[in-house]
């Protein structure tokens, strides 16, 4: 989705960039610097890719860090591009792992190429991306990074394992959500914070900031992969779901319904939605207030996000991550 | 394949791996316990992966490098750890890409669980290999390896796009190879010998070796993949060209043959090669001697790779480098 399309949800991310608006340029032009390659397929590929621009949610987060402490010193650009570079491989090969068609309205690389260049494409933007990391110099922002390389993979790796599982439990979803995409969005605030030399306490509560934003983010993303309209996020609805990836509101709905109601949706969801089958499930869910239950708990994170922003003075930088707040709950409803 | 296996043939892995025996044990120690993890379907994975021993040649390369310095330090048994786990996650993405049904003669892992499982737990592996390289703490070390990732994912890419490219060129392959294969290698041995503190002169010679040593090991294996009997190494014969794979032996014949023979050569490969097919191929490659050929090639390698290790006195270590060279050529034939 392009920042274009979001203008006319309120507030829009072009208005949140505002006090970064300058500086992104900079981010996406370290990013081709840090991927360039002479292999043909390789840059093909990576050309591919990043024509199509994603939100820039991470790379805006380091520079919003960075500009809480002072400046923006040259290793913040390089992180910012580094875990960009790492998100993106992280939706290479989930896009291989879900044999999902589209990303961002085009067809994904593993179905362009095969899952064999996604494979490895995806293993050379995650070594680039590592590579830039180290050549920050910063030994916290080197340590953070890894830890949280790995505590995203296992976040991913336990929803894999609990595919299918319509016992799943809230708890779980709730970890899996936190590992698999809050943690790199608190690392990245943590990351632009520890190099403009933010004090310690700021920094921890910048993480947690991170950690409840991307909580909501996902919750929210979830949500809208029930609500949303077909093809407006370059994306198939119930998507997840035909996936065998339960979220927070088919949790909450079986918690509600009675044995045999559940029987029904298994049922349903076991041989596959049709898309009338899809509809009367999003009715079921709105029926049983399983969608704003969700909603709901996104707010609580939210606040609680906002909670953490009491310690750093009003400025325009403070006021886009409450208005980032804003647009996670309101985007596209 | 078991270094047990390995003994019938002279000289064997068991007496070259004589200086370091003792510490091996060590090594697989370390491996479980950087990959660690509350995870249980991580660590089913990682259980059953690493049950299944392989050759230990990366960290048996780190150790010599070390131990033609001073002693093993720490670190270096974390590096040993680290290159083994990087290689593991390499082998688990190889065979998503080639649908490679056997490892060691058991099921792989996109087998066994599934390719989404292969392409999380590699990523797994990778993340943690590169952890514990950090943890070295030695920025020499780091910088090679994370150089090295790219190389070995850049070469690996160069194969996937030289796929049934019945044209590839000898330099190409020899490319790929190094890339691939021998740049791991090499850096194994700078590893070893950057840690216990050898001069620069001789850390270049030792990766020189590695690279020369590399590239005769590669060549070998793929003489290998039309010698050796079905089964004997837990992989069925003639698999890299099922695969599109192109390889020196192959490469030669092509050279040879006239526009007939190479017709002939293509349509049979095309079409899938039969048991008998494959049968007729490695008599064509007997007759025109294109395997005889790719083995002196690998001669020559090793013959580099031994000029480079004049620069050290004699010793039980060289003694071993010396005999590795001996091993690969002579492995299995």
């Amino acid at each position: 989705m392009s920042p274009a399309n979001l203008s006319k949800t309120s507030p829009s991310l072009e208005e949140i960039y505002k006090p970064i608006r300058t500086y992104l340029p900079q981010v996406e032009e370290r990013i081709l610097e840090i991927l360039a390659t002479p292999n043909e397929l390789s840059s093909e590929v990576i050309r591919y890719f990043f024509k199509s621009k994603g939100k820039f949610l991470r790379p805006a987060l380091v520079l919003f860090g960075s500009l809480l402490g002072s400046d923006i010193p040259e290793s913040a650009f390089l992180t910012a591009a580094a875990l960009e570079i790492f998100h993106s491989a992280t939706l290479i090969h989930d896009d291989i792992i879900d044999s999902a068609y589209l990303r961002r309205n085009l067809p994904t690389v593993n179905t362009k190429w095969n899952p064999q260049v996604a494979v490895l494409v995806g293993d050379y933007l995650h070594d680039k991306a590592i590579g830039a990391i180290f050549d920050t110099k910063s030994d916290q922002v080197i340590a953070a990074f890894l830890k949280t390389a790995g505590v995203v993979c296992d976040g991913e790796i336990l929803e894999l394992k609990e595919k299918n599982n319509f016992n799943l439990k809230e708890e779980t979803y709730l970890t899996i959500i936190e590992r698999k995409t809050a943690a790199l969005l608190a690392t990245c605030l943590e990351s632009g914070a520890v190099l403009s030399g933010l004090d310690m306490e700021r920094v921890l509560a910048l993480n947690r900031f991170g950690i409840y934003f991307g909580m909501a983010f996902q919750i929210m993303d979830d949500c809208l992969d029930f609500m949303g309209k077909e093809n407006e996020f370059g994306k198939t609805l119930g998507a997840d779901l035909q996936a065998g990836v339960l979220t927070l509101p088919l949790i909450r709905l079986i918690q509600l319904l009675d044995e045999k109601g559940k029987a029904e949706v298994f049922s349903k969801v076991k041989s596959g939605l049709s898309h009338t089958q899809l509809g009367d499930l999003v009715l079921l869910l709105e029926e049983y207030g399983a969608l704003n239950y969700s909603i709901e708990k996104a707010n609580e994170f939210t606040e609680r996000a906002s909670l953490e922003l009491a310690i750093f003075p009003d400025s325009p930088v403070r006021q886009s991550l409450e208005a980032l707040l804003q647009y996670v709950i309101k985007r596209n409803r």
